[in-house]
């Protein structure tokens, strides 16, 4: 699929935007129940490094396809995910480890939505 | 039951120790499954308010006896807890919300731990 093509989750209780989840740091049940279903629902899940993050998505049983979104691609991928938001798109950004947008590319595309007036929702 | 009295959860896979359980500060799902887990698997639960995490664990259907811990019992209270850790016991501290131990009486509780030799384990 390209960018604006995305195919909505039709059971997603979630309100379209972009979901900044924090995901573990060393022990898979670091996570919070909120987390689990935020990624469980998400249409997409923009990764730091998708294959990390499938580790996580996999231990839970979570299927929402994954994006790659890191600093060898931002640039590119920042406008295409804001095309998706717009569309409507539930769109939860992860980072390798950690909470999304402290010292990694999650800023660029955290901006360029706030500046389209998409929701932003940080998920602990 | 008295202090030294106390029933060992025989199902627990925890080991004996003082387990600072962070809980949510404001929507109930923001909480770890480690947490929760370890919530069910404690036998007992010193708490700040005990009506306020009760709470919290019938929505998580939790039945771990619930102990109050607070600045006005901390005295008498703490040297007890520490005498049912030394017995063997998992015991979770809890504060309203968020992590136990910052601003509140939990630091007796631990230091006391700490100088007994027992296991101090943070739950995020």
């Amino acid at each position: 699929m390209k960018a604006g093509e995305s195919a909505v989750n039709p059971k997603s209780t979630l309100t379209p935007g972009l979901y900044l989840v924090a995901t573990p740091i060393g022990n898979l049940e670091d996570i919070t129940l909120r987390a689990v279903r935020v990624l469980k629902e998400a249409d997409q899940i923009a990764c730091e490094d998708t294959r990390q993050t499938q580790k996580l998505l996999n231990h839970y049983g979570i299927s929402s396809r994954t994006v790659s979104y890191h600093e060898h691609n931002e640039r590119t991928r920042a406008p295409e995910l804001v095309l998706d938001l717009e569309g409507g798109d539930r769109i939860a950004l992860v980072t390798d480890a950690g909470m999304p947008g402290i010292s990694d590319p999650g800023f660029r595309l955290i901006s360029l939505a706030i500046r389209h007036h998409i929701q932003v929702v940080p998920i602990p």
